[in-house]
């Protein structure tokens, strides 16, 4: 069984580099960019503009190969790939959360992006509800930062 | 371009169809279920254990073709598919945010799945920051909410 994908858009982003992109411990994600829907898919955009957040499905377009334990930036120690948002996937899927600033047409300006520009985009989705921070456990990264600490 | 992905893995879950599972709006996903992985893909889980919550991606399997504008189960009003949460979106992806209860070898306890039995799945994420609620906005579904309690 497989499912094959195609691109719904692309990613304008202010990286042509994966160095460039913030990573690690602390790494704030506000770089802004924009979503760049096809023309034959902006009708899917309908309403969009009344959230405030969304979740952006994507592909690592310029990943290859898989790794299924693997250190991530954060940390010198190694976690199972589910366990962190390493590239190197079973499945080469990204997922970033985006705010949403505003809406021209299928272009959505957004801040939030991690990704690389040119990157093909699967999937929209609004982000509907957040699981409260006091329910939260972080695993190896809040160990990691605690590490960073001391 | 694009993109062939292989599950690495189903869900078990109470649903056998579509109609038992909770929507609309108020609709709980408290329902409890599994995470099965492939035996090949189970050192991926290493450390996932320490997080509260996980991302699932899994792919509509039961879903044919896709629709821009669609009347969701929560308002009857049509939107934008990448304002809702349809099944029938260009590519076939869904997106679950679950509680991870517990692990046994390739096996992850969850609460909250909204999947039908054997769903398969293409990636789980570790779920690691929340939008504050109070800098959320859920655009038409906040205002279909606001219409049903008048």
């Amino acid at each position: 069984m497989h499912f094959e994908m195609h691109p719904i858009g692309a990613v304008r982003s202010p990286f042509s580099e994966t160095s460039q992109i913030p990573k690690g411990c602390g790494a704030e994600h506000r770089a802004e960019g924009e979503i760049e829907i096809l023309p034959e898919f902006e009708v899917g955009l309908t309403d969009i503009e009344g959230f405030s957040h969304l979740f952006v499905i994507w592909a690592f377009h310029r990943s290859e190969g898989s790794s299924l334990i693997g250190k991530p930036p954060t940390d010198d120690r190694p976690h199972g790939v589910f366990a962190t948002r390493s590239p190197r996937r079973p499945n080469p899927i990204g997922l970033t959360v985006v705010e949403l600033l505003s809406r021209d047409g299928a272009r959505l300006k957004v801040r939030g992006v991690d990704m690389l520009d040119g990157t093909p985009i699967l999937d929209i989705k609004p982000y509907l509800s957040s699981i409260p921070a006091d329910q939260l456990k972080r695993g190896w990264l809040a160990e990691a930062e605690e590490r960073r600490k001391e």
